[in-house]
């Protein structure tokens, strides 16, 4: 079969990376394709901002490099997404908001000027929930997110325009942020992988904040073994960012024993809120899966020891008091659902966020007692499946994803039927072992027949 | 010259851990000689609780312990003071707050375990400003605690009870706290050496909140090298404390080189705020320390730069929302004065406090981008002289105090005359290198004369 640029739309980034190696493909050949499948697709609403000249131009110069023998970067030459609420130099950042249009970044953010650095193209900005605030991807000022993988269905957010722009084959990959759950429950309504890194790893510098005490970008991408060079790339102290954590040694290796590996299993998915298919969809794959478990075999927890959806408020209500800190000059226009958000937050004391503050502090510790009889958790990503484009936004999206988010650690979200998902949660550190055991899972998975 | 118990009550550590070792001295006799004093200076106020009985039963296990040739703890048999808002089993932990005098703490904090398991001899509990909101160590319910060393003038606060235990000899060592300042600021004033470790270095599990994203248990001690031991002891991760660091490796080996160190000095103590009495005694000590800098020499640093007075303020609206949010329950007969600035924390919203976070934010990184040029930094420690006993609070005690704590740095205080005092500031990590220089300067400013 030969080897098109168009048929790479669809293909993980290490097909892409060999075809652009082995000179089947030029950089400018493939940011072509994905251009012109972005303008097709405008009715998704999955972007904010196109920049075809910069990306083609930064495609040709990877192509110069790499026919002059100069040295090319671990990204050369791959077009990326980039959330619009992570600066891209010469760019505006609207957080979704219309008060920020007409501004655009000075600087790109750092894990941005990484994956340049890497060579990377950049193609543009990614629509998403209005201020972050949502987790279906609808936005009243740059149009709700379409889902390509599940017409008719909510797109999943706030990393909605990510998501979808990786599900309709728009770019290799894309940078999102998640703050309970933003990259990963629109990576499973959009049928993609979405990874949340644990807290710390990755640099907020040139990110709109929403919480910063778990805000994490986030990468989505076709399939597990895209996700570690990306983080690689990115991944690092950055003495700018006061949150960014100096690490003295690499990351924990990616070592684990399937033979002995202690994996908590949410022990009853329906009693935890999830809807029927959602329950089945994840026993299923639990079945499937089963026999990687080795010995000791899959132990059960309850969600509701760790008083996950309590301490998710708590967050909803510093998430809130954060934007409205830190996006206060631009909410001119901005919708009357967001504006009635943010003023709760104004209604609510200094000591109301510090009783929250506390409750996070909580939940910390929970987790870690619960890590104690656990090398991993699964458990589903969503407990309902994706909602139709008419339905009201259900208040329990993030419910499953705010456990990692909350205690800090790095999750993975691979995607099972029908926008369901599953969810494999380790320790912060613990990064790259869970990249690994996803790989694995996803194969295993994906062997009984898992869509593509 | 025979060494009594009396005689090792001035002694540091060192000398005291020796005259136990060679059976000089027991346990219980030094004890013994430490109660009779805190009993002789009850009118200094410097205990809240003294448990006369658990601390002699716990010598004489000690002096049994190694009279038997049993294995010995690092501290066996060493009498200790413990600020009264760290938990110690079977005592009150007040806070200074009246409320909370009549229940005893079921369990010791994490560190005050740690010492316990060392073979240390808990003396009691010392007394603090009411909710540790202060600096000068007063107390309407405890008694304001009175400065052994420069009597007539306050002795700091608020761990006033734990450098007064210490100057007047009623222990070896003591443990403070230190959110922004409250352990360097007594500790000079009553001449005595202060420790704050660096954020995260140990646990804060059982000592009341102040403000967690600061909060650091302290040491109070006679000499820079008793702080190490009683460091090391303490020092660990602790899961149950939800902002404990894991530290993958040791803390940074103390190695400096003097012939490079980049020492950076505060340029112009009287222009900061410092008194004229303070910004002399500065002046000389950083004289007489001049020949420890090397081929280098002291590098100048502006404190206005950092916004360290704006961005102390913040932490205080902040401090004041937590111990609202903390303390609720036991406010019942607090003083008039610590429920006006409760009230305040009342009054602003969560935005407010989302808004002073940040603030937060910005000085670490301001700091960071400071130590780029400098290994360690040289202020004063208070920019006032102790004031007299019947004068009123100032507000700026912590004013030079609050750059370390609001950064996480870990933060040394040497005594010089009048309860000046020399402050040296390292990057997060540097800990036990700081107090290797630490043990040098003091040497150095010792030399010329400094009082012992």
């Amino acid at each position: 079969m030969t080897i098109t640029a168009e048929s790479l739309r669809h293909r993980p980034l290490i097909f892409v990376l060999r075809a652009l190696a082995t000179g089947e493909v030029s950089s400018q050949a493939l940011t072509t394709a994905f251009l012109e499948a972005i303008a097709r697709d405008a009715a998704l609403n999955a972007w904010t901002w196109v920049d075809q000249e910069g990306a083609l131009e930064a495609a040709r110069q990877s192509d110069a490099r790499r026919a002059s023998g100069a040295p090319l970067g671990r990204l050369d030459g791959v077009p990326l997404a980039i959330k619009d609420n992570i600066d891209v130099a010469g760019m505006p950042t609207t957080v979704g908001l219309p008060g920020r249009r007409g501004r655009r970044a000075e600087n790109d953010a750092h894990i941005v000027s990484r994956l340049r650095g890497a060579g990377a193209v950049l193609l543009g900005k990614t629509n998403l929930d209005e201020a972050t605030l949502g987790t279906v991807g609808r936005n009243a000022h740059y149009g709700d997110v379409g889902n390509p993988f599940l017409p008719g269905r909510v797109s999943g957010g706030s990393s909605a325009g990510s998501a979808a722009a990786v599900a309709a084959g728009h770019a290799v990959a894309a940078l999102g942020s998640d703050t309970l759950g933003s990259v990963r429950i629109p990576a499973a309504f959009c049928g993609v992988i979405g990874f949340k890194p644990g807290f710390g790893e990755l640099s907020c510098r040139g990110m709109a904040p929403s919480l910063r005490r778990l805000d994490c970008p986030g990468i989505l991408a076709r399939q597990v073994q895209d996700i570690a060079p990306l983080l690689q790339t990115m991944a690092g102290y950055d003495a700018a960012d006061p949150r960014s954590r100096r690490r003295r040694v690499a990351l924990a290796l990616p070592d684990w024993d399937p033979s002995c590996l202690r994996v908590g299993v949410l022990a009853d998915a329906a009693a935890a809120g999830a809807e029927p298919a959602v329950a089945s969809a994840f026993q299923s794959a639990v079945q499937r899966a089963s026999g990687l478990f080795g010995q000791a075999g899959a132990i059960h927890f309850d969600l509701n020891e760790l008083e996950v959806v309590a301490t998710r408020r708590a967050a909803l209500l510093m998430m809130e008091a954060e934007l409205l800190a830190a996006h206060e000059p631009d909410l001119g226009g901005a919708s009357e659902q967001v504006l009635t958000m943010l003023a709760f937050a104004q209604k609510k004391s200094a000591s109301d966020y510090a009783r929250a503050d506390l409750r996070l502090d909580q939940h910390v510790v929970r987790v870690r007692q619960m890590f104690e009889r656990f090398d991993v958790l699964i458990l589903p990503v969503a407990p309902l499946l994706p909602p139709a484009t008419d339905a009201p936004e259900p208040s329990t999206l993030a419910d499953f994803t705010a456990l990692a988010s909350l205690a800090g650690c790095p999750a993975l979200s691979l995607p099972l039927e029908q926008g369901t998902g599953l969810q494999l949660v380790g320790l912060p550190g613990s990064d790259l072992r869970l990249l690994e055991l996803g790989t694995v899972l996803a194969a295993v998975i994906e062997a009984e027949g898992q869509p593509g």
